[in-house]
């Protein structure tokens, strides 16, 4: 197979400067600051700046840009919030970023189809802002504000995944411009449709290698009519994870499952000044009709009494849930709290659900011995879960041994059928897992699509796929 | 773009035929009722037999078969066991059929990650038998006894989509042989992933095109604790369908809710002998626990009243709802008993919720226009349904009605932002609408997969894609 053209980072040709300047003005920026702010995500990668940015207002900006970059052989980077973990948006080879949160207009909200069609830049919070009075919500809820074009970019979960799907279930249709100018819209707002190759399904998780979504027609839900949380401490994490696994194989349809370990409760009471148990717990949402929650939290509070789960607390009023969950979304401050002035390497692998306490056993044991501070934190009723391992940013060697621990879990995973993301992407910091993951013939068929798609791969180069 | 390189019909070259014998035997024919046997499915397109069949029984015979045809570029169609209704498996182009009824092993099943590993010619049926006693079922059952490989090709649904998902949520992961002879694995076992491409996607739904597939990983669901059944008459079919809309609208988990016209449940009540109301009417199932069963069907009881909803009747016991499934199963039979002699041609378009009444009583008038009988069933929760338009095989001009008649009713759900076809997918049938449904931009996008795939276009050629 042909390799793919590589892009050696050179200056930006003067004609394209000029194309850009005329068309953009003051929304094409080659300033220092703009360009530094664009370079970094949350990742631990080196930052990586552009060689410029540019504000687009619309579909055909985005076009233009993309023609002007083709023609000049420039790579093009889109940007939504900077809020990716796998170093997504950085300029590794140069290049255009294009910044989409100026796109951030809700286009049209179907009450009555349960759907709505946003800009990439919109928010989820903007966007569940916007649904407000009409019964309705969006539910993928990374923990990050993200934007929804970031989130289909990189096929995006979270918390309550194991209710409402990922944005692969999330998002009915995409409008993109791809490399060669042109744009496409993937689909209509049918709920299913057999109607040819699965354009936006291929879009979605692509991370912007194959084109940059403009578009997007995503999923709604109506917001359950009862809603209610609990909390319960385990003496130990698989005991919790045992109640986890049995949660889902009896089918009880829980909204959200979250695991954390003890060294993560005692984060979360130092910074949320909480009183939990400081043990193993699992967080629990309940949507439904008032009796279907009561019925399944009742399902699952015998599972984890037989799990030897202690202290089952209710929250049923609204700001008990919000406590909790607050606490629940600051757990990446809570974290990184227990060693100020520490940054957070977060894993990401998802096992299948009968492997996940052995998995978690297995890591907790990687952890220990690798000497490092990494809190347990899972979406865990998909069978995924993070560690954030905590990492002096000024220290080589401990950044390598965290990179060594990552790896010893990805493996782990792997050898369950697992995967080595499940829900923050590959970018620069996984590519080698891909390929582990799915072999040489699967990621050589990636390429012929990328090929197809964009012939001198100008389109976030260095992202996604490992060398062909 | 380039044309994709047509194949005129020609005899096959006696090496491809020594080299398909030395490697098959007996399991190569060349005979003409085993040809004629594969060369039609259920739509009313006329027949179209390969040159050759060969009944595979493993992935690495597939790999052989499609090195074959490469060698000597000779067409090559998958076969499931015929039940397509677009035309999928007629070898247009003529060349070899690679029959895959052989490979029907039930791999694995993973009871407590409630997933299974499949061959392809394993049957929807036959899976469900093997899961006996598990407390899981699958649960995609599009009417006829497809098999799994056939309905990942055609992205199949049916009545229970509207809980449970098509098959594009319940393939998890495929092996598949693609036109270059590499076997691609497109996925693990995990619930989720952000790992690369999603190959698993592009491949169902892609109708032998890209690949052929010889392995599915698909999801089970656990039984429902409780299950419950009703059907419900209504004065006119509008009332009826606004009383699903406000059922999908106010989040009600149904299993499934069917529609049937009034003309298909005389038809029903003629062929199978039930004596039900003869006017609009819907079939519900509910599924979970007694007590959210129990809610879930009065919350649509209260609904269907508003609407005019008459006799509500329950059918709680197994028999009673195996009786009421059984006259839905039946309904093509019984709509073709109103006409004996006729074969049906079923349109499949499928619109967002909020248009569904308007759309299917639009179809109503056409259908009264055109003056064909064509009795109206469809799985409505997703906004999906079909008129069985029945023609007398041997008269070209009510055919061409027939087809003018669907080019309509397709017309109009595009208008309203729907598919042409919901689950049925493109085959040779509705090229021309996946070009107006998408526009040419996306075709050309589908092309250029293609063409990286399979540059030589062999891989069930004059299907899903219109000229390019």
């Amino acid at each position: 197979m042909r390799a793919p053209s590589d892009h050696e980072r050179r200056p930006l040709p003067q004609a394209f400067i000029d194309a850009m300047n005329a068309r953009f003005g003051a929304r094409f920026s080659l300033g220092e600051a703009v360009r530094a702010h664009h370079g970094h995500d949350e990742s631990h990668f080196p930052d990586a700046a552009p060689d410029a940015v540019v504000f687009a207002r619309g579909t055909d900006e985005v076009v233009f840009a993309v023609n002007t970059c083709r023609t000049h052989a420039v790579p093009i980077i889109p940007f939504g919030v900077g809020s990716s973990l796998e170093g997504h948006i950085l300029a590794v080879r140069g290049g255009l970023t294009v910044d989409l949160s100026e796109m951030n207009q809700v286009l049209a909200i179907h009450a009555e189809d349960m759907d709505a069609v946003v800009q990439p830049g919109v928010t989820r919070k903007q966007l569940n802002n916007a649904l407000h009075g009409s019964g309705l919500f969006f539910p993928i809820d990374p923990g990050a504000d993200a934007s929804l074009g970031g989130m289909a970019s990189t096929r995006a979960s979270g918390t309550n995944a194991v209710r409402y799907g990922t944005m692969r279930e999330n998002v009915l249709a995409l409008t993109a411009v791809l490399a060669d100018g042109r744009v496409v819209r993937t689909g209509g707002r049918a709920r299913k449709s057999s109607s040819g190759y699965d354009l936006t399904r291929l879009l979605v998780g692509s991370e912007g290698t194959l084109g940059i979504i403009t578009e997007l027609t995503v999923r709604l839900h109506p917001l359950p009519e009862a809603v209610s949380s609990a909390v319960c401490a385990f003496p130990d994490i698989v005991d919790a994870v045992n109640t986890v696994i049995q949660t889902i194989q009896l089918g009880v349809p829980v909204a959200r499952i979250e695991l954390l370990d003890a060294l993560t409760v005692k984060a979360i009471n130092r910074y949320s000044k909480t009183t939990l148990r400081e043990s193993p717990m699992l967080f629990f949402e309940f949507h439904g009709s008032p009796a279907s929650v009561e019925e399944q939290a009742q399902t699952v509070q015998e599972i984890a009494r037989e799990h030897g789960g202690l202290d089952f607390e209710w929250a049923s009023r609204p700001e008990d849930r919000t406590r909790l969950w607050a606490a629940r979304h600051d757990v990446l401050f809570a974290s990184l709290n227990l060693r100020p002035g520490s940054r957070g390497i977060s894993t990401d692998v998802c096992v299948p659900i009968s492997r996940l306490a052995e998995c978690v056993d297995g890591v907790r044991g990687e952890i220990e011995a690798s000497g490092l501070i990494a809190p347990i934190v899972g979406h865990v009723g998909d069978g995924n879960f993070h560690c954030v391992i905590l990492v002096d940013p000024d220290d080589p060697a401990e950044i390598a041994r965290a990179e060594d621990l990552n790896r010893r879990i990805v493996e782990r995973a792997l050898a369950m059928g697992g995967t080595c993301t499940g829900e923050h992407g590959i970018g620069i910091g996984k590519q080698a897992f891909l390929l582990r993951e799915h072999g040489r013939e699967a990621i050589d068929t990636m390429w012929l699509i990328k090929q197809a798609l964009d012939p001198d791969n100008l389109m976030n180069p260095g992202k996604v796929l490992p060398p062909a």
